[in-house]
């Protein structure tokens, strides 16, 4: 049984460019969890867009077969890096079914604050 | 591929008058991330139900063809401005796909806490 | 046009009976915000589920048409409370088309943090 | 009528190896909130994919007609524990309807952070 879908949107996007911690657990970030459950590697593109200009990207990333990739929008730079305080949403498209979910830990105060929500998938 | 819905709705919404930072950034709000992928403008409306009287609205906004607008309930204001400390829900119908993502950031004690889901999109 | 669903889920439930705070608006609670958008009003029942005893329930309220009820579950105690520092989940069935979304306020500790989600909805 | 759906995904996983608390109640922890509203018991399977090894699994564990069930992914043993500081995810497959929803506690600081969402479900 196949799991997941191919096409899946986050809407909410932003990276606080200041962190209380210099830990790079707790440093400010955003991420996409994508679970490959299948049986063949993924490709997945990302597309990022933003309020004001042509989206970014495409950016590619590789999920082997039942393996999980937790993506830190932080990390990305191929072909440019995220901008930081900045709002931006991301699509991401892969050429299997997968599972895509989304968190943000925001470390702007001394105390972290969290959010998360699986991310939308077309039918 | 046309990614997206035109109906969605959001159905917690609550704007603490309270904050404890001036900072934009960190003052207490909603916001309502709206992505646009498709290759035509979107006109989206917003209608805002309360527990007590007839909805406001609707709220009028345009976002670009590959664009994202983060819109904030604090700063609409016209029909009139969303009540502070009250309880409210809202729903937005676009003329073409988008899709919508919820945030709160609570600022009224000295660390921030932050929620986001998903809005619920009608088929 | 029609905007909801009958039946919901929250699969998550749990209040602290701890709060650092005696103002309402900053005790610990859980709330499911319902959204009725339609033309006429909403006959919704909760039942609750626990780990280890009976559904409690039914536990019946009313949403007018084009309004949003924000049902705080401590607040519900017709036929019984709801324990505190227990976990419990809730559906919730409406004669009309609703939205539900789930919110937690924690206030256990000086800092309150809170979770939100879209609950599941039956097709 | 049967709610809920037999394959559910939760995409993000992160038990944190740190607490401020040796509270049970606020220590760091993940939890899969199953609910089997139905009226014959589940039997539930979870898998656990990591970024780099074969998936750990299958768990199992019963969730009885009409209850609730918060599983905490730091109490898994069976086959193996769960690693801290590890990025995973999970699918749970069921033989009857449940719905899940994915939960973090984090107090690795001394105020704690939530996040909540419900978990993908597959039609």
């Amino acid at each position: 049984m196949e799991i997941g879908r191919k096409v899946w949107a986050i809407a909410e996007g932003y990276i606080p460019s200041q962190s209380c911690s210099s830990d790079r657990a707790l440093t400010s970030h955003e991420t996409a969890c994508i679970l490959n459950p299948g049986n063949r590697d993924a490709q997945v593109t990302i597309t990022v867009y933003f309020a004001d200009r042509e989206p970014a990207g495409p950016y590619h990333l590789a999920v082997p077969a039942r393996r999980t990739c937790h993506v830190r929008f932080n990390d990305l730079d191929d072909p440019e890096p995220i901008p930081r305080d900045t709002d931006y949403t991301s699509v991401l498209q892969s050429d299997v079914s997968v599972v895509v979910q989304h968190t943000r830990l925001d470390s702007r105060r001394a105390e972290i604050a969290l959010l998360s929500t699986m991310a939308y998938s077309q039918a």
